[in-house]
């Protein structure tokens, strides 16, 4: 059991629970978000799946290689099949990619402390076939739900965006709240805007990049804890701030991941979703994030949505 | 122009169009869509993507590699950082995969005849560097709108799966939309189930898979460009029947993608997804299915949401 | 330490050796089997790298993509640089494959049985990060020597090919070395000949091939260590006879792997080296069959070379 | 045909020939070059095939990952088979790389200018599906034969690496040979020592690598042509010097692959290599660097080495 002095969800939902923090998403929430659609306007929160984009320097970027091309039938590659017009022509194409790359979620088998994961799971089962527990697929269905953005960079920042080693407070996340004129509720996605990766884009040198980022500060733990969120994600690559506040490394994970069974999404784009919410005035809306259905995958690119 | 004795949306969306019949989605279509939300229930039409899976036998099946793994750490594989309690752990991955693997969508720029693709774009555009035009990254805020299930194998065949080789008729789809109970109108995205890809999962011999297929017949052209669906998808790996009606080869890639720009869903799950509409007799929801985005693409693996 | 009733070379080149009977090979040795090349005849003992040859069912078979072709180019892709003639043309690759894939050496590393590998190597070094002990990259400047063919399909079989479970054994290892007029000496790579891997690339259904190979029996370990060779090739994808004489696995693998430290080599193509001793009658040479220098790796993808 | 006013050997070997200057190598060069072994030394020029090597930008450094490791075991992963001691253990591993990655050849399909490569053929064959013709492994017997170092860092510059955009003139490469004692032969395989990739791992700030590189001048296209040598290798990433001297790219990629039919090997490390060869004043050896058989490819990771 997880006895340490620290804020925890391990048990909450049983032994076996392996989706954390996604259970606090009901039917009802969901039902009612979707009545939160009533323009029919769609809003990707993916930046491109591409080498141009951030990559975690300890990673890959992602590599699009073709396997067959249009350029091949051009040069003489033979057609397949009789019909129609003397047969048919085909493109196909593969993908060699960190599973932590891009838009992404991390799973909460992908970070730990001591010897076990979320809800107690050993850490042994997460093997080279694969996580055994806490895959990414058994969150194939989630992610479905009500979405609010917190958009800091305007709420806190003059809608400049947020500076490196910038650790963001409970006050103001309260102020991005406020900002957004609705309040956070049990089972939302939080998506908290700092402008820090469209800033990555426009870098003539991309290290500087990788030098430190705004994020959640560690007393911001207690705030998602108490207010119920299903999973946070945000437009940096580690969510919480870089360097971290006390001592190295990447203390949040343990506390949000391990700890509260709480999924956390990275490398999000929110301008083209905050320019659409302060145009219109409405921060809230519904979310469709789900993963692909990767067994013991640790982590999955995804392209998430905002339909408002 | 397109000047052949053959259906087609080449011009209907203008000359720079490159989502075909993702045109006939509407916002209006999208929030009437989010209203079928009822019992906030989501259900998955994704297969695992695996490789114990259906995999095209000309392709790879996707290949899921460890780059960090729990059991490292028990071997010895040291900690990240100094918080908390002596340093994080992380488990990272790769992929390698053939975008057309899994469940996936065929983008425009997958198959076409001649020397153009949808639209009259020229083939020597799908280049080694991707797709420059008709990629399934334009797609990628697509695939949101009013789903409808044709369960064919509950409404033709007392609920067994079609056999491989079977041509699936107009008369045939239209027994489906009277079994729904319900109607198919522009802009939805239409799920065909004849019970073939579980199928798979149950053979001991999976090359019997591969020698035929049920799915559409060519006569259902002309069917789904009058009801001018946004999208098909079906649970099959080839969405037409195989082999083809007349001659070899894979015809309907040629009438659906290049003629009429309609994207095609391969390799659905739609068993979860059938049982749930046969419980509750509805066939008709919210459909979440958008694509990863990834520039130049010709596909994408997906993990399509049917929300009631 | 290694205390089994068991043949080993535990200990023997010291605490900290990592090559095994590589040992074996003596710069004397090299410099005699240099001698060896009297006709200036190179013959390769390698199989195409590719998807048509064999792969053993529980990996991928290697797959070649190309980054950029000649046909990009005919396509409109820009050249590179101003001289000469307007500007270089440049194709490029990339390659995913098992290391263990083609014709290949398998590392030390590469199987074991208890929880030691090859001289008391723990099993928890071979990590994801690589093997720490027992790499293939450890063996960069190894198997150079002098090479012995045995043409087993010619010397007891009447040149078939050895049936499927057959397993070889010491005397019929010894009328390999009587009809190649030769002996065997300390510090030779040992190439033993089946005819099995030809067989493969005549089959209809590929899945034959793996029901069973000629191979190694149990009693030629005693054999291959009193004869002190350094290293075991053959035409076959495991060495050692399938199925396994006494219960199933591939036990020569920890006998010779594991115990002499004996690297052993698979798929080899021996045919058109058999044909050319048969010719001159000359059944040792110069071999070169060094492997990729890849940290860490388990096994490596070869070229070996027979040079007369 | 070939009508410029350049130096070629389009024809020299015949309308269909794909080997280029690898015809220089007969058997009796190989007979002597083999008599060149006296110490039984192997030193190898290869650089380790890893992430910490130069990889061209252009190019993702090659990615080893372990599918099965020991580290799987003591986590639990179950044994195979029966026999030995309750079971075998398997390490097993991927690579995912560049095939013009860590030291390698050039194909001669890799670079060309106009639309024709070497010998006439037309760029249209290196297709998605490899090089139909001039893919490396045509080489698969070949680059077996004499090899000479000429140390341009020990003959011209005192020791020390030379400098980044020096352009190696024929002058120099008469030093290289003078200060080695001894001739350059038809059929020689050149290796040029700079002393240039070592400096790589040095480099706190890697970039500045990639700024410019030491590298033969357009004047040395002719001194190899005269010498007639099989193939040219370096210490570099380019072979030739970079900034190139007129303009920019890489024309001598064009004067010696594709108008001499001279393959480049580059990335070698030549220090071990010319360590030995100071020591014993020898400087001529037995070459063995062949390539990985792979069809189509335009490249090949290899491990070459020098036996003295």
């Amino acid at each position: 059991m997880f006895n340490e002095d620290r804020l925890h969800n391990w048990g909450r939902w049983g032994p076996d629970d392996e989706i954390g923090t996604a259970n606090f998403i009901t039917p009802d929430a969901i039902v009612a978000a979707a009545r939160l659609v009533r323009r029919g306007v769609v809003i990707s929160c993916a930046i491109p799946l591409d080498a141009r984009g951030p990559t975690y320097p300890t990673r890959l970027p992602p590599q699009h290689l073709m396997k067959r091309s249009g350029a091949d039938y051009a040069a003489g590659h033979p057609t397949f099949g009789t019909l129609p017009a003397g047969g048919m022509k085909f493109a196909d194409d593969y993908l060699f990619a960190a599973l932590q790359c891009s838009t992404q979620w991390d799973a909460l088998s992908h970070a730990w402390y001591g010897s076990e994961l979320y809800n107690g799971v050993p850490e042994r089962v997460v093997r080279n076939t694969g996580a055994a527990k806490l895959g990414i697929e058994k969150m194939y269905r989630h992610f479905v739900g009500r979405g609010v953005l917190l958009d800091l960079a305007r709420a806190i920042n003059n809608g400049d965006r947020l500076a490196q080693g910038h650790p963001i407070t409970p006050a103001e996340l309260d102020a991005g709240v406020a900002f957004a004129r609705t309040d956070v509720r049990r089972g939302d996605i939080l998506l908290i805007r700092t402008g820090h990766v469209p800033w990555y884009y426009t870098l003539a040198d991309k290290s500087t990049f990788w030098t430190g980022a705004p994020g959640l500060g560690a007393s911001t733990v207690e705030w998602l804890h108490r207010h119920e969120v299903a999973a946070v994600a945000m437009d940096t690559a580690a969510v919480e701030v870089q360097p971290a506040e006390h001592g190295e490394g990447l203390p949040l994970h343990g506390a949000l991941l391990r700890d509260l069974g709480l999924t956390l999404g990275e490398l999000f784009e929110l301008d083209a979703l905050a320019a659409d919410c302060a145009n219109d005035g409405v921060y809230e809306f519904l979310f469709v994030g789900q993963p692909l259905r990767i067994p013991g995958a640790v982590g999955s690119p995804i392209n998430p949505l905002a339909i408002k």
